[in-house]
């Protein structure tokens, strides 16, 4: 167990508005590019918008003259690109320009970076006027500057890998290590299920499933098409297809129930199919941002069912690394990952 | 693990319309008196409705006997009271007047028993018209029948306690139970901070957690008021007065961070609180139903907290009986109750 953290290591110095609140929380932040001891400066050279912020900035501005203005000024008003209607922001991409004396993050100037806490807590400056960007799509060619705090979390981009792939599984590289830990502490050859399989972090979880033991790997898919895809990938060891919103058809299609069950589908329903393919005993873990905490909690009651049930914490110690490890080794996902840029299907 | 059970113990031939949906999402049940094999069936004396379904009621319908009529046409209409604004229901208590050859329930005839499912799947026949009720108030005399299925769960009134009592330990019987078992599970006298340690599931939990092996057993509480009863009866090592929306206030109210959090404040913005306040390592349990699950996920993510966090399932085997022997064993449990009651504080 770590000990106390100083509150400057959550960035609380960056805070101007609303004062006593967490960077995420607060209105605005400064983006000063002067360091305090434990942060890390870095040259920003693009963003990556979070997909709902992007859909609602084009609704409400409409061109992308005016959805490129609107990012300019939210970032300007609030040091920060955190949408104010979504309350979402995205990630960023960037070099080390200056790494503060009592940084704890372990990077060197001149390393090539990906930020993996949201840009909705990221001191941000820009100083190109965003005049590389069309204000067409999430990806925004940017100069600037971002600084990370003492609790930030950020990745090195691995050289040996096209930086969109690496993107890609970074995005979501908290769900395999998540799985990891939950296999390998369900006891000895456990069987788990992943309701969307085929997806970015269902590829991912089913293989940090099969490698932390799983005994019976069993993929729920949507599709046909998807269900092709993830046999041939060889990810799982049954493959079978569902609504996932469905809770009698999700128990019917996977038949004995499972003692993990890990939920990757992106839609909102998907809990008391969980619920009735997770063997009494045995763990669920969300990681969909769909999912209900009440339809979870009250689902689990109404059915009796005496299951463990995790909200997937984005974060776990060396995900990162983990996940880039998984695509480079595995050859299984990273053929799913570059198909799935290939159709651009939804992620 | 259990292995499959059948599809009747959830009630699923109960469903008339649509079909294949589970009880909980069906629009309508029914409410037929004749039992499968594997049902009881109840000869119900009160509806106690959930607190935000009837503030609805009252608002939509305006007179004690418009709401009145309201609930006699949604169990009508419905075969079960589930309102349709709120989704919500509540719970019944009644006496067992047959039991089916197959029921696994451990119930007997002549029973005094409380539902622990929600009235929202449980299949409801008014036979009164609801006379005895003025349509003020949650508490709703009552003559009719309702069903449990094989997978429901019902708790038998203790002979000893009174009925309003027993009641009130049974609506959050959940929490004391789920933490004994992760307080079991966190090593050898681990610390534990319980957010809202004042209240009805609150109280319990810090009995529990006392019983299960806390060493340092620390309640955050609103108020002055709530810090005294707290400590007057012993339930926690250190009272701390805290808004439990504010994450740093909280952190600074705990000090060195714990290894269980559980959080029983029934209001939204609590998730960064019990972030900050749990040790890298520990685990957060989270009953309060006002609970959201980006804000939690995106929250430990966001602080780079590994922090392994659970979704407060309403059932563990053996809850009722667990907190029915707290509330008999522990007086201070029993004294904040009583005291609560007197005050009619929010629960």
């Amino acid at each position: 167990m770590a000990g106390h953290v100083t509150s400057s290591a959550y960035g609380l110095h960056r805070v101007v508005e609303p004062a006593g609140v967490l960077p995420q929380q607060a209105w605005r932040l400064s983006s000063d590019p002067r360091l305090s001891p434990d942060e890390v400066l870095v040259d920003v050279s693009r963003l990556n918008l979070d997909a709902a912020s992007y859909r609602q900035l084009r609704e409400q501005h409409g061109s992308p003259e005016a959805v490129r203005r609107a990012v300019l000024e939210i970032v300007e008003t609030r040091g920060k690109m955190h949408n104010p209607v979504t309350g979402s922001g995205g990630m960023l991409l960037g070099t080390v320009r200056e790494v503060g004396p009592e940084s704890p993050l372990g990077l060197r100037v001149g390393d090539r970076i990906a930020t993996l806490v949201s840009l909705t807590l990221t001191p941000l400056r820009i100083e190109d006027g965003l005049a590389d960007w069309s204000g067409e799509g999430e990806q925004v060619p940017c100069r600037g500057t971002a600084v990370l705090f003492g609790r930030s979390i950020a990745a090195t981009l691995p050289a040996d890998l096209p930086e969109e792939l690496a993107l890609s599984v970074l995005d979501v590289c908290g769900a395999p290590a998540l799985t990891d830990r939950v296999v390998r502490s369900a006891g000895p050859a456990p069987s788990v299920l992943v309701l969307g399989g085929g997806g970015k972090s269902g590829s991912l979880s089913l293989a940090a499933a099969r490698r932390a033991g799983a005994e019976r790997l069993v993929a729920l898919v949507p599709t046909e098409r998807e269900a092709d895809d993830v046999l041939s990938a060889g990810l799982a060891d049954e493959v079978v297809i569902a609504d996932a919103r469905d809770p009698l058809a999700v128990a019917d299609a996977v038949g004995t129930p499972v003692d993990v069950t890990v939920v990757c589908v992106d839609v909102p329903g998907c809990e008391h199919g969980a619920v009735l393919a997770t063997a009494d005993g045995g763990t669920i873990v969300f990681f969909s941002m769909a999912t209900s905490f009440p339809a979870a909690a009250l689902g689990a009651e109404g059915l009796a069912a005496d299951v463990r049930m995790l909200i997937g914490n984005g974060y776990v110690p060396g995900h990162a690394e983990f996940a880039i490890d998984l695509i480079r080794s595995e050859p299984g996902v990273r053929e799913l990952f570059e198909r799935r840029e290939r159709h651009t299907s939804r992620t």
